[in-house]
């Protein structure tokens, strides 16, 4: 099994950017972390990070037949990219959508979302440990679908 | 450590009430399913169910200096009571909200929370499964917290 | 065949409050002549009359097998609560929305209402006979449902 | 004692158009049906239906001391016309809507109209039960007509 | 010099519809006294009413190199009717429109009009003198265009 | 009879400020015509002109027991002076709303008046002219009043 | 194979009417252009054109039956004529809907139409073009319809 | 005379509940003030608090020919709940809405209330001397109705 | 110990204008009221009235450091002077708004003010005893000030 | 005469991704289908697909002075790339914008389009016959430009 | 060259209100520096500053024919007030708008200036440094003017 | 001191895009002018245009702890790019934001901007001019830092 996670815009600042909202932890800690956690539960785990919104797009296509299922954070991309929305609709693996920080809690433009619509589930505001919950919700509904297809 | 999961209005019909939206496990199915995981992670789990918006507020009130984390799925009031995120703001353990159905995929009434704002984090879209990743949550919530405190 | 009446807040102060809106008779003159009317279509009713959601709700789920189809006056609960729209939409039965006033003559915030997208039919404007429209129009839902069944 | 029955626009369509939204009931079943119906209530019964909303309007307007009552199925005007609307406004005998379908369980531009503020009552979802819920409200405001004139 | 007075829907009840909001006069009151008015300002005179929304329109086309202004009170066309609007902006003679109530200190949807934008000026709340302020205006215009055009 | 001409913010530039919207009449050239045409009428005029919302106020009020009605060219203020709009309500004269543009066919801010709910009427887009056809809507509600009082 | 062509209203006065916005060409010039076009494809066509929105909904409940697809332009009747948009939902041959000029780049309440949810497809901003293109549209459709029906 | 204080949602928990919102008394402080104070007026005192809905309905509803006016801090009710307000309109006495904060000042949901337009006056900001001037208030109220009736 | 009592737009006419609304007590009757309660209290008082906004903030400026408290009634100017807002949110002493109508059961446009979320405290709807409660609730700021500064 | 036709995000899967709502065929079959019918109409033929915002803009810049027009289907990017809005108003060569579903009748968010504003004119609802309309569009387009120039 | 800098309401009470937000600069610290690089420039400089929105437009009305350009602070007025934006749209000299703090990290209320539109260009954010981008701003514009008028 | 001059989608069209509302300067003869400028005031200036979203945002991080102040012309990415909002949000030295336009008196969706909230200041209106000022306040607000620092 394989899942591929996917962060957008400015996460590759993760650590140094409002320590205060997205706390003090890099991307690579997070990378490193995950790694280790999809190594006890047996599966393989790849990273891709890009600001550029086509580059996501670009790879939710290209994963099509090759992931079990994708962890994506979009960052702002999330409040207002309907190509990237379209996207993930048009792709036939599962994908969860998690959020650093409870986006409900914030500004009022991120309480909406495009993406959300189109996701299996959504999990916000943990920290770090939201993209913990989302490589377990990645992995079981990987496994629903390998049993759904079974 | 002590858990509660509160249960909002019409929950008590799970498995009953449009099983295609809200599958066909029973709530006693999902918390019989929960005391298990609970009892793996070495921590005391509780639960509490009411159609009552004012029975949920009180049942808030009462956990104060009892739990160590709450998890809450308000069903419908998570997008009207007030009250309801008032209680949530006013006591001083770690909320998780947790969603059974991907309420940014249904109806235009439901993609708006007002107690999404006042909990630590949300998850949603996942079924039975949103409560396993919620107990997670709120065990790592209640963990920060008592080490924050020592 | 069974019917059930149910009656939402400020209802049983009908006859007393603002009699210029909502007429000079009181509940129990209302309920005494649908007995009457039931008892000529040879229909069993009952009554229920409460100012807690949560209490119209749990009446709602009790109903199920119980009943063959309810008319319910939400009053002010029409109009924002979720809790018991979704009540409505998950038991099995056919219920019809009654309105003593015609709600979209009134102020604003009462031509919008929660609950009339999941009843089978609304009936609004016709004073106490609202009520004997409404009986009719259930004991109508409710045999089509038994022919359906059948 | 006169009632009439107009119809507005598509709805000499009905039982051709868009069966599972409308049913199989052509116009001309429902009004001998009613015809039926006013029979056994002793009251005369006439029909109008046009797609015109001036022929609406001329035809409401012709009908001042010539009925009782009216009962109208506007159809879409009842969504915009407010010419119609002042018609309606301005007569001086009683008006019943009527919908077939529930109107608010369907597009959101159907939740609005701009007559129902200035009927006596509304009835909708009932399919051709509808007309026949709405003969015997227009009796019955005719009736108390009487009586507070006499 | 002509000039052509078009009225619209429900205009044709003046004197019995709502006397309170429109006054006592009748349609034909108010165009006996514009005949007269006319005539004093050697002026030709003539009216047109319906309550068709195409024959509104049909009749300010015919009027094309037929009038010297037109005088029009588009009742409730005025809110909705795009088709009217444009009907008016497609003519090349001067457009007067005017309302016997003030329109903006009755029900908000009459505050919004989409006539007024395209018409060269408006009049209303005078009751039937708002057709002699009408009247004067066409006049007026129609002499500006006379004195343009030579 | 007497009549007061009101004119609010920016009217003392006429003729100089944008004078394809405005035209090219000064406030002065207006004010001389209005004087004598008032001569004709036999009735007393006066003018006043301020930019300063609290002195068209004081002038509303002093003009109370001393003027048989008002013509007022509320500038700007119609659409934002919610202070005009009461001293207008508050005074017993009658008031008449005038503009010299048609402001429904300008830019969408102006389409929306608070002053135009209390005026007696409204009369815009006529140039100058829409002065005259105030003055004598002024001198008819005036000899209405004193007829009514008499 | 029969095509008909439906125009809405003020397209009578085409040629005539705002030539910088709807261009030189008459409604009878565009016509002529088409019945040519249609002979090339070995098609026949018909014309109607209606400033009554009754007319035209009339017009298509006739065609039912009788034609293979129609071409309309509803001209002001896209932006709120829901009776017209109930009509061509309600016929069960294929609708093109054109415009000649692009009404995304005019005025705000153009942008917004009730009729191009439930046609086959729409076609703006070509000028006279628009028909041609709307004709080849409308013949492959009702080729389409056949080839699925045989 | 008697005066009755109603306490709603989540006022139980003052002085515990964040106190640089709400202060640092708790409620049984407040109303052991009030007692005193009410004792120096001579008027008799009682109070009532709950987090139900349904129970502060109930108690207004009670309340009826035993008390001669209410102070009510209706909480976050103040923001949705339309059937306490169809309480509020339906008894006969008068009542005064009272707040600790100023709800002005806070977050934008809790600037609009559907209480406000139905109570005789509202007191909000001045901390735990709300209650003392809404007493002083209902006092006043109360006075007057006895004089108005005798 | 020093109170300012600040009144706006139209207050001045108080007694004479719509006393339905506001009341048969003149401005000066109140002031005078006010001027014994404040005696009996020990409290120098002052009076100012104005309808020019500026002049309004030309008195707030210059009262800083020579009163203690002030008791403003802005009148129509709560609704839309941001200036005004400005002027309260930059002096340091308390502000306490008061109406003497209930702002929220009047015309919508008066539900919103911008005042009030820099005011200290707020009370509506007692009629003139709005004033005197709002001197309590000046002196008791005023009060706690000084005990918060020695 | 050369025609460029581009696509945007997500258009590369077409055949692949929701084939309900897309049609079967790939990108590729529409291009070739294209390419034979502008070999037919004796016109030079381009195609670019990006899903990268900025490669969009790249390619309409490169093609100012190559290409006689431009078809695009801005897939996703219609809905809010003002960015992509600005660069085909910079362009000189005519643009016609294509889609192949009917965006109208989908989700309420693909209603509006900022593209659409700035095209010479839009196709939508044709499946692939779209481009085809579309084509035929550009060549007629680029033959008017080009007898206008000369 | 004579340059005008005019300051709206609270701009008096500058280095005093709301220092965290405005500066310690009063406002004549910030003309005194003026008046420095003001002569440095070789131009003029006066100075007015009022709270009263009347005298504002008064000023800029005489400042015609004896200024070459304008900067404006407008405080407040920005958000509201049309009467001020109709002055600076009448008069014939360039006018720059400056403000001290950035408006668009603040209230919502102040992101939308009714001002801005009529301009010839906007700068905030700057403290007292708008100020001085200001008149480098008015320079040139009044510059480009003179040379294009020569 | 190091200066970065950002411009963003289409402004590589400067000069030959929309002369009317852009000028006649290419981006080339701006940043000619503007290392000129930089040269008199001893600063190094460099410069980056992108029509890609995610290369600006790309750009914005390199440039961490290499320039000392920003100035950026985000295109029409100000209206929408929230992903770019929050680069800038998360780089710590000033930005300052500059329009060619005034972007508030050309069309509604350009006078809404997401960047504007986290710049240290805006310019705007000034055409080519607008990028010297933005220069000036990059150079104060660079020097303002570095003397913060030490």
């Amino acid at each position: 099994m394989k899942i591929l996670v996917i962060n957008g815009p400015n996460l590759n600042l993760l650590g140094r950017r409002e320590p205060q909202t997205y706390g003090k932890n890099t991307l690579r800690d997070i990378e490193d972390n995950l790694r280790e956690q999809a190594e006890h539960l047996g599966v393989e785990i790849d990273f891709f990070q890009s600001n550029h919104e086509g580059a996501l797009i670009d790879c939710l296509h290209t994963a099509i037949g090759k992931v079990d299922a994708v962890i994506i954070n979009p960052g702002a991309y999330s409040h207002y990219s309907i190509a990237l929305r379209d996207a993930i609709a048009a792709v036939d693996y599962p994908v969860v959508e998690i959020h650093l920080s409870n986006i409900y809690s914030r500004e009022p433009f991120r309480h909406h979302t495009v993406t959300s619509a189109v996701v299996n589930g959504q999990i916000s505001g943990f920290g770090p440990f939201s993209y913990t919950l989302g490589l377990m919700a990645a992995v079981d509904l990987a496994r629903q679908r390998q049993s759904d297809e079974s």
